[in-house]
């Protein structure tokens, strides 16, 4: 951090009225998203609580510097409390009218319940008197004194929160009463002193030595004191696990840091008069242009998000008493924002003595159906372009519309009823506890989460588990956000359900349903229903809005005159999957793996031609695969008729196909040991001898991929005949079959020339044989660093390149690929030696492999096309990078297909800025 | 091979004495070494038959065309016959005086023995009267008609040589006489009438329908069709079996082709003042300035050569009567020849009638000690320049002179002596056919092979054998050559052994010592002595010539003026090696492996470490292995004081150092089967599932190198903490101790990052403890492609950069370097897929990534050092390679250390033209 930087930004009205705001929404990066935000209103006239933003980059100079102030950093900051105390003319603890203010965290990106808020700071035993004073409610004041005390002890702090609980539910009970709200001034009072004896009393001295005075830990009076540890506490939540991992997920990087915003309360619980509140723009579960949201009345802010009294729907605002004007103020604001943003907008709002506060503004989160209606509605109403609208479309979200939802045509067993609050079926065993859901996650079961209301320690469950069903809060609720971000399927707020987490066990209201454990339940998300057992789901259909913007990501992916175009394939190795991608929109099949053609009873057959030693039973097996090959393909080229089917020849190492020599020879001693029948000792023995002759220390850099061809020329043959003879067939037969031969594992220039000699001469016999004349392109994948580094050399031979980014990721790094989670890299990633999973996004030196083997391969055959067919052909980031290396195509698997289309598009329009 | 290329380069005097040669010297690779040094001799005036060659293109062009000529080619070679008996004269197949020529290969490199020549040919019924009526000798007559249609059969017609044999011994039995001399003209003439028989009955007139004459196979007697077969046959001979593995192990590339020189028959058996003879111009064993050869007096060319005549010295020539003159003559061209040539000259001549013909001349095959002699001795007398003597020395053949030698201080027991043809001492099992001998090298076990004499057949056995030992023939012999050029030891000419080779026997005269197949015996190629039993042999010692022509070596190599220097060190994980490699003369060492200092004892500690989950156990574990390899590095160190030792760190995948999980498994099994102790499986059992656990698929790719000391950072502490004791203690002592640590196995910056400072902490904390400031650069492995890829990160955190190009040649290819045997790669050599196996030689591909990582590393860090430790490092194309991509320094094995100094300083002469 430069020393010049400005470390405070102000936004909101001075003494006078007057705005003052020196920041605006394109600073996130900067002030951080709900800074920007918060400047951008105050900018267009919006009535924003005044207070000011701690920059990000003072955040991350505040880390670097072992978590201390870098020299004359905090001297602005107080500079800036000072402003604001001048502005507001009211000072921090001051005993007649004190100023009182939050400190919220606001990342560049929103990482909602993250990171640490904390609120009513600027209280202590004079202040509140202050507080009394000026509202004439000694029981708010003492209320909103112990609501701070908690908080700051709690996030700032880090003291348990459930000791303040408890010590809230002792008074209670003492009392005799149930509710909060039934405890009087004076009880609040009572409890502001217990809490600071719980305070002294757990407080960690030696992380917070400011807080001792002659000796003993004591709460700190000292509102400027308060200030300067809220601030640090927010700034160290940046690094706390949760955030870390909810970063991780949505791949926020971590050295953005996070601003502080500093701002005057606004009291939502000061009365009838006064309230709080969470909205949308438009309906963010379906899209529909409706307010949406709730709120409450005489409550602060975190009652709504946390999901602890259920809320009034915020249509209902403008016609509340004492609500009615500020009611109808906020919808003019709704319109105000979506002329300005252009986009669905989430606020937070509290009403204070029924004057309106924003308390933020940002996109909304809204799930795939909603965003897709957004985009085009909002296109449609003029606010954004075709463009826009397919840019605002997180391709990543579009995967809950991809997958199975539940079959219209199936009778259901309803067992409750919740909100629908993220779309989506889900079927798993239910659990009640995050930890449990990422058991079964870890043993491959599928489970559904079944809480009372979800908190930012559950985001690992939330991970793990199918869907999301809770018996509390509402659409804004905690689990609501963030399995709609997610696409995992929710229900919440079934009210009926009542859980018994410890003994594990939840019953449903007026029957005698029982769910304990392991219970399988259904859900669905888009209709809020909850059934016993397993419902029959089904597969999802491109249609209405999904279609639309696909076919608008199409229009912009393929139109040459907005850039170059890049085409989208998928991987497919059978029929089934070959029309489904055709569904799904492929231009072709850019991978048809045939050694997913040698399993089941086939096996028996390649392992025939491994292991006899008998040319005539060789012979006999390569026939009989051969005829069985072309059955495959001749299913494959029809689906696919009038679109490239690019079929790899044989890759795998053949003692894949073998039986384990383990297995083997642990049977052979233990017929030894028993004195087994020594024929059949001698038989298994030679079988062992022979499978061991073949057996390799490092298979994956083995006899594999054309080495097996170059090896086994038979085989080779064997697969281009089958391939010649279903082209020749369907040909005649007048169906459009385009094939194209790929061969695996090129490392040299002269194994591709031998191999494609081969190849050639073998179509050629039957074309002549068949009287068909047969012009199928062959190609190489580039999967080994030398194939790229002598692109150009290959090239002269290759009608077509498709990266392997599989096996090049793998001999780039030295990383196997068969030992990914067994060994070193989750180390890595822990570590952060690594930024992502090399073999789920493209890395940056295997890119540069990419880049050589495409520049070669066009110097070489400016016809060549390229392609990519790894795990990496479907990843967001590394679509974008494919198509910034020129790629002519990606290939991901069929699901994957329309996610694909529509980040190619995004990847075209934001590589060559087209709108 | 363009249509106006020349096919036809004519040598030697016309019709009217005038010199019309049209080729040179410096044109081997048109006419081959033969052709090319045959015109330069004509064109400096020595006697040379007259001839012409016919182009190595020509043979390349006639091979492309499928063995047939391509069009208009033959008819310039029929122009060039007709020329040449204009030239003389004379015309082939004239039955007054006729022309005889002989037809000999000549290939660009000499490959002697390999290929094939006809002598005497023009010869037929007819002319065979022209030449008794010239020589007025019938017997010389019909000798060399029988001699030619013997050899024409043989070699052109591919016809079993011993069936001739057979019919001579047959008429000799009929006769009653014992030699071949004994036969007379008319028993002669009959042998000519039986051959023509034989000829009849066993060629292969499908092969060679141009000799059915009538649906009859008859002995062409035309010798225009004679001439064209010859030449189409040796045009075959250079693709027959023995030409091409001699090219193999010789590393000529197969696509140069061979000459064929025609040329007019000079004869050396034309009487007592005719005679045969090879000579070289010094001493080819030991370098002496002497004239050194033999000779016989009316004999021809083959007999001398083919050792079946005993022969008499070189020396003796000029007082052998009758040939006094030419043998005057012949000394007289020694020292021209030299001193055209500035080398030792191996040359071949006939005496025809009192006139000596120059047959051959070329640089003269020698063994590493004569060329070391030669070398130095021709700069002495200022034929040469130093660097040129440095260039003059064939790298390879020094091996011969740094591998063991018979102990001086040994009792030998001697039991015969023969020709100290090639020096060096082997000790071997009695081995009598190449086929064994090649089985015992794949049995591993030494063989020395016995034989009355060999042929080209055998090159396969001498390749396997230790040594070569032979009862028959001289220095020039066929045995002798070869096992010089090879650098094996060979005895030969030893006469008092009598060989059965069927029986497997043999036997010393004058004693009853008899030698089976397996008795072990010693021979000594340096003085000729053959011992029974294993003799001590010494290692061998750098001094004399070997010392002379290193250090000028050394001076090219490291003298900045003459270009960029480059190192030479050696890889040595003991200090033994380490010794040894100094006394060779390496300037450091290159790499220190220390996984090998884990083995023996040590094996249990690191399995220790590895298996047990209790963490005392691993402490103690970790405790024990520091004091070792502090005690391993305090003897590296002060061996190598002065001089950098480069460690690496841990290497290898930690589940190499455990038992073998499938004999475990058997164990169990075998165990459950006859109801073992049920608390031993158990254990055995826990032990398999913890072995199981950390067994990867891909070991190479595994958790091995830098990812153990990142998934184990107390291993990588461990081994700092032992170095940077070991140096300390050292520097306390006052030894220059100067380690370098190396990481292997880096793919990320930020992999290095980590470590490195890990180590500089480990290394502060000991330098702090031990009170004395250690200076240790810390480097990394280049030996993965993305290393080489972002060798501009990695290298701002490296002192220096080595080059692994063992594992980056196995992840550039995906060849996996524990399978290169067992698997695919004989295969492409074999089919010529591969120019060279690339774990041996440095690849192309290989060597851009190297290119890239000395670039990057540069750019990052201008003065980093770069240097090579793979096998490579020790290769004369690689190292010649690596000069030119601008390492600084190869590393090598101890033994190679002085041929890599030589190759080092010949690769920086070849590279920079300094002369």
């Amino acid at each position: 951090m430069a020393a010049t930087e400005k470390v405070v930004y102000r936004w909101g009205v001075d003494e006078t009225g007057k705005d003052v705001t020196e920041a605006d929404a394109s600073m996130k990066y900067i002030v951080g998203g709900k800074g920007a935000n918060l400047a951008e209103m105050a900018k267009i006239g919006l009535p924003v609580p005044p207070g000011f933003s701690i920059t990000c980059q003072t955040c991350v100079a505040y880390s670097d510097n072992d978590n201390t102030w870098p020299e004359g950093t905090y001297a602005e900051i107080d500079a800036a409390r000072e402003d604001l105390e001048r502005r507001m003319g009211k000072k921090l603890g001051d005993a007649k009218d004190p100023l009182l203010v939050s400190v919220r965290s606001g990342a560049p990106f929103s990482m909602p319940g993250m990171m640490d808020t904390v609120l009513n700071l600027g209280l202590n035993d004079e202040s509140v008197q202050g507080i009394i004073e000026q509202t004439q409610n000694p029981r708010f004041g003492w209320d909103s004194y112990r609501r701070f005390i908690q908080m700051f002890s709690n996030v700032v702090m880090g003291i348990d929160g459930d000791l303040f609980e408890d010590a809230i539910n002792e008074l209670k009970a003492k009392r005799g009463v149930k509710a909060d709200t039934d405890l009087t001034a004076e009880d609040l009072q009572e409890l502001v002193g217990r809490f600071k004896e719980i305070f002294s009393e757990n407080v960690d001295t030696e992380a917070h030595p400011e807080i001792v005075k002659d000796g003993k830990a004591v709460f700190p009076e000292d509102p400027y004191l308060q200030l300067r540890l809220a601030i640090e506490a927010v700034f160290g939540s940046w690094m706390n696990e949760r955030a870390i991992l909810y970063r991780k997920k949505n791949r926020i990087p971590d050295d953005l840091g996070t601003a502080v915003n500093v701002q005057i309360m606004a009291y939502g619980n000061k009365g009838d008069n006064s309230a709080t509140g969470v909205a949308f723009t438009r309906n963010p579960a379906n899209g529909d242009k409706e307010y949406y949201g709730d709120f409450l009345v005489n409550a602060q802010g975190e009652d709504v998000v946390a999901g602890i009294r259920n809320t009034e729907p915020i249509a209902d605002l403008k016609t509340t008493p004492n609500l009615e004007e500020a009611g109808k103020q906020l919808e003019d604001i709704f319109e105000l924002l979506e002329n300005h943003y252009h986009d669905m907008m989430d606020i937070e709002f509290t009403i204070e003595n029924g004057k309106l506060w924003m308390l933020q503004t940002r996109a909304g989160k809204r799930t795939a159906t909603a965003a897709l209606k957004i985009a085009i509605d909002m296109q449609k109403e003029g606010h954004i372009t075709k463009a826009e609208a397919v840019q605002r479309i997180n391709p990543e979200q579009l995967d809950q519309l991809l997958h199975p939802q539940i079959d219209p045509n199936a009778d259901l067993n309803v067992i409750a009823r919740g909100m629908n609050a993220s779309p989506g079926a889900a079927v798993g065993a239910v659990v009640f506890s995050s930890d449990e859901a990422v058991n079964y996650e870890a043993e491959g079961k599928k489970s559904i989460l079944v809480r009372w209301e979800t908190n930012p320690d559950d985001l690992k469950g939330m991970m793990a588990a199918e869907g999301i069903l809770t018996s509390h809060g509402g659409k804004t609720s905690h689990a609501a956000v963030i399995a709609r971000g997610m696409g995992a399927p929710c229900v919440c707020g079934v009210e009926a359900l009542q859980i018994d987490a410890a003994n594990k066990v939840a019953t449903i209201a007026d029957t005698d349903i029982e769910l304990h454990e392991g219970d399988i339940i259904s859900i669905d998300g888009t209709t809020g229903q909850v059934m016993l057992g397993s419902v029959p789901l089904v597969e999802p259909e491109i249609t209405g809005d999904l279609e639309t913007i696909l076919n608008w990501a199409d229009e912009i992916r393929l139109t040459v005159k907005m850039g170059r175009p890049i085409g989208v394939r998928a991987n497919a190795d059978n029929p089934e999957d070959a029309k489904l991608s055709v569904e799904f929109g492929a231009e072709g099949i850019g991978l048809c793996r045939t050694e997913h053609m040698f399993l089941g009873d086939r096996k028996r057959i390649i392992q025939d031609f491994i292991l006899s030693r008998d040319e005539a039973t060789k012979e006999k097996a390569l026939a009989e695969l051969e005829k069985a090959q072309e059955g495959d393909f001749l299913q494959m080229f029809k689906t696919m008729a009038g679109r490239p089917v690019i079929v790899r020849l044989l890759d795998p190492p053949l003692h894949e196909f073998l039986d384990s020599p383990r297995e083997l020879a642990v049977e052979i001693a233990k017929l030894e040991a028993v004195d087994g029948d020594p024929k059949v000792i001698a038989e298994k023995s030679n079988l062992l001898a022979r499978i061991d002759s073949m057996t390799e220390a490092n298979p994956m850099l083995g006899l594999r991929g054309c080495r097996l061809g170059i090896v086994y020329p038979e085989l080779t043959d064997m697969q281009i005949t089958a391939i010649a003879n279903a082209t020749a067939q369907l040909i005649k037969e007048g169906v459009d079959a385009q094939p194209e031969i790929m061969v695996p594992l090129i490392s040299t220039e002269a194994e591709f020339e031998y191999l494609r000699k081969r190849i050639l001469d073998v179509i050629a016999e039957v074309s002549k044989r068949e009287g068909v004349e047969l012009n199928i392109p062959i190609g190489t994948m580039i999967e080994l660093p030398r194939a790229a580094l002598e692109a150009e050399k290959i090239g002269q031979h290759a009608d077509f390149f498709s990266f392997g980014t599989n096996d090049l990721t793998q001999t780039t790094f030295g990383f196997s690929r068969d030992d990914v989670e067994s060994a070193f890299i989750p180390t890595y990633l822990q570590k952060k030696l690594l930024p992502t999973n090399p073999f789920e996004t493209l890395d940056a030196g295997v890119a540069k492999l990419v880049d050589m083997g495409v520049k070669g391969g066009r110097a070489a055959n400016k016809d060549i096309v390229c392609g990519v067919c790894g795990e990496t052909g479907g990843d967001p980031d590394s679509i974008l990078m494919y198509y910034k290396l020129g790629l002519d195509y990606v290939s991901c698997s069929p699901y994957r297909v329309p996610i694909a289309r529509l980040i190619a598009a995004q990847s075209k329009l934001a590589s060559n800025e087209v709108h």
